[in-house]
């Protein structure tokens, strides 16, 4: 068999569960790294013998429920992988790591096969990709443009369809920027959501591991792999219960969108396409325009002020020490932060609180932050030319993301007639990566592009994504249903629409007025019409909490034999109430009133 | 009618109901002002013509449910009351604000009476009441005494019979200290729960508004008016729901404290006293002993690092340009902080992080670490000869709460023989204010003290608080009430005993087993014995998702009208089980089936 043509995780899943081998994957990953032939590509490769083993050895196991079976991956080398030198594309910093990251190893456990570490903007600083010693990876979407960085082979490596996914690192936008330029998904999870240990710091206290994929789906599963805390992790937090559980579209989001003028773009092309997207995103709905400037000024702070000093603090050795090692842009950048002083960095802090604030109160009146990803994708000579104008420009939209402790999300939306890919990136609170990824995946599959640099189509986005660990099923049989008078309560206590469903025959029901009474008895029962809906558990006992009696809350069976949480009636309660068991359930009641 | 001799909040809403005025409370605050006639008390007072004028027109109103209605409490003059300077006992400092502070507003919204501005550490800088350029304010409960600092007038006024209660702040333990010295309860909020709007900044990233009161309970009460976000403040943080709850003390609560190697006392009296409080809140059950080493190391960071510039950074104006206009001591620690770096500042929020790292760890295998407030009570000749050295050990075991994101409760725990007053401190994570309540109530009135420095007893810990805005009352009628094999399950939930409890006459009761069946009837129902308790609503979801069933949960009615949720039998459930109601309750079954 032969392996996938394109490497999602659907499409590698499928190849195996019809028998194909994770060794015939890992020979194919091996040849497109020849056929790709980029010398700036890795920084270190695992020698093929070893992916080849790696893979048998898998094969040799079989899946059992592994989420990454197989799926060839490649890591930024300011990751740690022990048996690998880390080295930031700084030679001179090299060491070998005895462990791997957290992230690295729960991905080897998921199955996935390393393939190598791969090239970056020295220590992570910068977006474009060429500030590396070792040149700059090719971008195989838009040949002669940037690929985009720091995290620019990551990028290169997926959307040259080499590896299905792969981690990179965003403190300042490095997962989002390559993935424009690639034409891929990148995800910027929230601050602590995945741990940061064994990773070369840039900004310890910004600093995120983020995730590189050719579709939304297949981020937001590597993110599932990678999350969580660690226990030794000093920068991990506690994420709120239920935050993987996935909202379907719909048009009540409320979405925001710049005001126009703090919108900047390369060319009138890259705006229209911005503009096309966001008409996309808000479904016909509408989109409130919020002032960006208090944001465009923190970001300015993030290589000006305190936080560059946190960069040259990490690096402390280095910059005293042998500043010469350092490629020149880097270096600039860096010395510059040996000068800062305390007192004016608390400015600095003072302001970031600020703007948490104000994004605290953007994302109480909205849901989601639709921008452009970059004003557009340069080409290399923009960069040679203006290494460090170019460089912050592309961080436009994507600098203030990490300090005012939003997630993000980078997804394609489209060319220009140049062949230079255009992306918008979605932006939330904390914690808000499943709305994101609803909205992503809708928006990705609209926006009329092919996966990363092959031709093959964006997959449709998913249905309603099953019941989450912190949801609990309830099976609305009246006025909660969709388009009934009650469902904005059932709305608003989190739920969402999982399928039409119905009773076992066991039940009867009854009208009481404006809602209707299941009364489960020993014979002669039904089978009632209903909705299944998902809740979050927490929000069972506040919705509860509104039902009047006779009505309550207990265990339903349905046809299919399962026993969700559903309305039951006390049997003392439909006493004098018509029987109405007849129509089978509450909306042909309802359009029986209303024919009758 | 005399006002209450002592301002506890329950006597002066006792002597309001029994038509007793405010201006007659009013009158004897302004007399006890007089009396006790301490010139280093207030900075500014209210003039007594404008405070008869406040509570007469407070009078006329009546208490329109107002929950400080009429109690004369005092502000710490770092925080802004419009009409009064604000001057941080440095009179060179000193400006007129135009609004009171959130917390100022919301009290005198509430319908407390100010009586004026109390004196303060300089700049809020210190932890002994001596850096003042007006004095110290006196110690009513131990003379020759240091009072307490920084807020130490807010402490005195309190501890004398003046203030019903009063504001602090709190930024390394200036909550807390001046509480222990002053025999009454000091709460430290957590960051961000109270608006720090209109004050004065030490550490802006880690002052907090507390709150010095007689008893827990009406320090409690105070907080309650003062918490929740203000839109403007930049360092709000949104409560979680329930964070006002009270749960019970429980023997299964799982203390800390300190390793015996980390405990320093000023004399084995303080240590006893220590030693007595520790063993009362342990309620006969067992204490983790765990190692404070890294809070302590952490809180060393706070005078000598990146926190020491915030608070020159603060005050970057007057440090150089008028350092002349500065107490010598506050200035000697402020010059300091104009010569830090940066990257040395990063090394400081890298060790906070894992600090806080640390406390989490800590409470996830603690509910409660108990602490002494500080090693012992200086006199003010101790002060004199050592005015740094003296200071920071008042600090030991209050510096790094703040820093750690921590919420803490000073509560009095006897005296020594010379007079000189101990205290505890509970230290819980941040928005466990309820829980320290809990257990604070208790230890003070086990602490064999009277109130402040008035001879009137300790009430009595409160019964179980009532219910909470986000817990839902839930009637228990089987093997989920109190010592039965389920309840362990209802409190997982975090369940609250309320009371016994009893049906309306509307139901019949039938034995399903290992648990009844409660299903409501038309005719012929009794009465059922039962539990209320207290359930968080968000726990009602999960707890019904592991009740089987027929049960499920709905609305019961109770012999005094009121519809709680309870557990209801579908009556297709009870066709086969015996009917038990002649019995009354699930407890005589039991009983009647171990004798019968």
């Amino acid at each position: 068999m032969t392996a996938p043509e394109v490497f999602t995780l659907p499409a590698i899943a499928a190849f195996h569960a019809a028998g194909g081998s994770p060794v015939a994957v890992a020979e194919a990953a091996l040849a497109r790294i020849e056929a790709w032939a980029d010398p700036a590509l890795f920084l270190a490769r695992v020698p093929p013998e070893a992916v080849r083993a790696r893979a048998a050895a898998l094969a040799a196991e079989g899946p059992r429920g592994r989420a990454l079976y197989g799926v060839p991956f490649v890591v930024k080398d300011n990751i740690d992988v022990a048996g690998l030198p880390t080295t930031a594309a700084c030679p001179a910093f090299a060491y070998s790591p005895a462990e791997d990251a957290p992230a690295v190893a729960r991905l080897l456990a998921a199955g996935a096969v390393l393939l190598g570490k791969t090239n970056l903007d020295q220590f992570a600083t910068g977006l474009n990709g060429t500030r590396s010693p070792h040149g700059t990876p090719r971008n195989p979407v838009a040949p002669g443009c940037i690929p985009g960085g720091s995290s620019s082979g990551s990028a290169t490596a997926v959307a040259a369809g080499i590896a299905g996914f792969s981690l990179g690192t965003d403190t300042a936008g490095s997962g989002r920027v390559p993935a424009m330029a690639n034409n891929i998904v990148g995800l910027k999870p929230s601050l602590g959501l995945v741990p940061t240990q064994g990773v070369v710091p840039a900004c310890r206290s910004l600093d995120c591991v983020s995730v590189f994929a050719l579709t939304v789906e297949d981020a937001a599963t590597v993110l599932g792999v990678i999350a969580g805390p660690s226990p030794e992790d000093r920068y991990a937090r506690p994420a709120p219960a239920g935050w993987q559980a996935r909202p379907a579209p719909q048009p009540a989001w409320r979405l925001a969108a710049s005001l126009p003028e703090h919108l900047v773009f390369d060319s009138p092309e890259d705006a229209a396409l911005y503009e096309a997207a966001l008409a996309r995103a808000a479904l016909g709905g509408s989109v409130t325009r919020v002032d960006l400037a208090p944001f465009l000024a923190i970001a300015r702070r993030l290589y000006d002020g305190a936080w560059v000093a946190e960069r040259t603090a990490a690096l402390r050795g280095m910059v005293e020490d042998r500043p010469e090692a350092l490629h020149p842009v880097t270096r600039g950048i860096l010395a510059a932060g040996l000068e800062k002083r305390t007192i004016e960095a608390w400015e600095d802090f003072h302001a970031a609180a600020e703007a948490r604030r104000l994004a605290r109160a953007l994302f109480a009146a909205a849901d989601i932050l639709v921008l452009p990803t970059a004003p557009g994708l340069p080409d290399l000579a923009t960069l040679t030319a203006e290494p460090v104008a170019a460089n912050s420009r592309l961080g436009t939209y994507t600098n203030f993301v990490n300090i005012c402790d939003l997630s993000a999300l980078a997804v394609p939306a489209g060319f220009r007639a140049n062949g230079r890919p255009a992306g918008v990136t979605l932006v939330g609170p904390a914690f808000a990566e499943a709305r994101l990824a609803g909205l992503g995946a809708m928006l990705h599959a609209a926006a009329g592009v092919a996966l990363g640099a092959s031709t093959a189509p964006v997959p449709p986005p998913p249905g309603p994504p099953p019941l989450a660990p912190d949801e609990l099923p309830l099976l609305a049989i009246g006025a909660h249903m969709a388009g009934l008078p009650l469902n904005l309560q059932l709305r608003g206590h989190g739920g969402r629409f999982l399928r039409a469903a119905r009773t076992a025959p066991l039940y009867r029901l009854h009208d009481l007025g404006n809602r209707p009474g299941l009364v489960r008895v020993a014979s002669g029962g039904v089978a009632v019409a209903g909705e299944l809906w998902a809740l979050p558990a927490a929000g069972i006992g506040p919705f509860l909490a509104e039902i009047p009696p006779p009505l309550g809350f207990g265990r339903v069976t349905l046809e299919d034999g399962s026993t969700p949480l559903g309305f039951l009636c006390e049997a003392a309660g439909v006493i004098d109430a018509p029987d109405i068991s007849a129509l089978g359930g509450w909306r042909a009641h309802l359009q029986s009133r209303k024919e009758g």
